[in-house]
């Protein structure tokens, strides 16, 4: 496997960081993963976008812009052959680069830029839930709005679920309303309402999340945000979950709730999706 | 400078993780920061505890054992020549190591074991601090009370701190106590009383903390976790911040709030851990 790091091309059994990068010792940076069809990635200036945001709240030099980022997804297409690949996952990773011991940023920094690239399957028809109990999303924190590298949470949350016997777990915020899955929006839809928590409630600006409201809202429903309750996920005729590799995978069930609905709402969602996935992969 | 690696000592400028490293990736890992006293581990017992109770609630291998742990710290100090600095810093980082796409864990795993040394100075003799608006400790989460390597939020309380002139921050939690600062504990002094914020509120069961609680006890002291609430803070005889590094610091200023007590209660703290400190640097 080929990697870009730092500005090369470089075979993975090369590819190393600094045991001093502050991404590794404190978290200290953000990360994208997008979705690359045949070549094409996928709402990448959305991507950027949010990346480039995340590095200036955190005050990190060097993000890559979008023609930087396209070139970079090109050329790690190319060393691994997979530009013919139908569904292709980069994670772009950026973190504050190395720095001496203790909490506070270097005055000047190196960041590391790091961008990967693996084949990945189709999603899954449904995925089965639980609501996490060993942690929550922190709505009082910024960085419950920045994709930083401080995953341990989600992975703490994804663990309990594989032990419960699920494949994903819900995040409740620290109020006890719905924010979002491990690495996926929650998206609820009951008659012609689609409504997802707001941003404020700890939810991360999940990019299929916003592309799928806002297709939606054109197919005329009523499509916003809003605060989604643990009494919402069961009376909803859908629920499902969004992120920018899977497009909406509908939740066929949440443990210890009564079956989620019939999925027929479901379906409009994952195709709705789907097809701004497709319009996306087609745009020159 | 030379660290400790996975079972070797290697030149620093050798010293890498893989680029899939899951501590780099996801922040998928733990660590202990602890002081060394011309080559004597201060508390090496309770750090490895904690490293210990860290890597079974995240389901991490090869967590070493206080015997392996006095070893690589004798080893760094010796290749690094610190065996007789008076006040050496060793951070132990221990991730699940390298492992593909995704959040979840790889079945089998080999876990990345850094440890690093540096001289540090004498600690401040008070310290300025605000109180983070950035962000909030997290109690709903299992991962507020180990030590991971998720420290984007402490990062950002300590920017923001500098940002506006102090030189630590502390942190509320969820729902408006006291939880700690970014790398300390917060403890609370006022006539006999002696208290710092339950665990359960959020706070990181500090080494220091604990230390500074039952040699207040021992003094007499009305010494136990408590809720800490803001008007706490203003109308404590003193506020001191802990950690294992340097030990308990007067905070002589909370921004926004009246200055903290006359700093008598603060000097009678500080030596107290200044003492459990020497005692231990005294044992054999």
């Amino acid at each position: 496997v080929i990697v870009w790091l730092n500005g090369r091309l470089v075979d993975s059994s090369q590819a190393v960081v600094d045991v001093f990068d502050r991404g590794f010792l404190l978290a200290d940076g953000i990360f994208e993963t997008l979705l690359v069809v045949r070549g094409r990635p996928i709402w990448l200036r959305e991507h950027i976008e949010r990346l480039t945001a995340g590095a200036a709240a955190l005050a990190i030099l060097g993000a890559p812009g979008t023609y930087a980022a396209a070139a970079i997804v090109e050329a790690l297409l190319v060393a691994n052959g997979l530009l013919e690949e139908p569904r292709v996952a980069v994670r772009i990773t950026h973190t504050r680069g190395p720095g001496p011991r203790g909490l506070a940023p270097p005055t000047t920094h190196s960041p590391t830029v790091l961008a990967t690239a693996a084949p990945v399957g189709p999603p899954p028809k449904a995925v089965r839930t639980i609501i996490a109990a060993s942690t929550r999303r922190n709505p009082y924190s910024i960085t419950s709005r920045l994709k930083t590298l401080a995953f341990t949470d989600s992975i703490v949350a994804l663990r309990e679920a594989l032990d419960r016997g699920a494949d994903e777990a819900i995040m409740l915020n620290t109020a006890g309303n719905v924010a979002c899955a491990t690495a996926a929006s929650v998206v609820v839809m009951k008659g012609d309402r689609v409504w997802t928590p707001p941003v404020e409630e700890g939810a991360l600006p999940g990019i299929a999340r916003a592309r799928l409201l806002a297709a939606a809202a054109r197919d005329g429903l009523d499509a916003a945000e809003r605060t989604v309750r643990v009494e919402d996920l069961e009376a909803a005729d859908a629920v499902v979950l969004t992120n920018s590799l899977r497009g909406a995978v509908p939740v066929a069930e949440i443990v210890g709730l009564r079956p989620a609905g019939s999925g027929d709402g479901g379906g409009l969602l994952v195709d709705l999706l789907r097809a701004d996935i497709e319009d996306a992969a087609r745009e020159d």
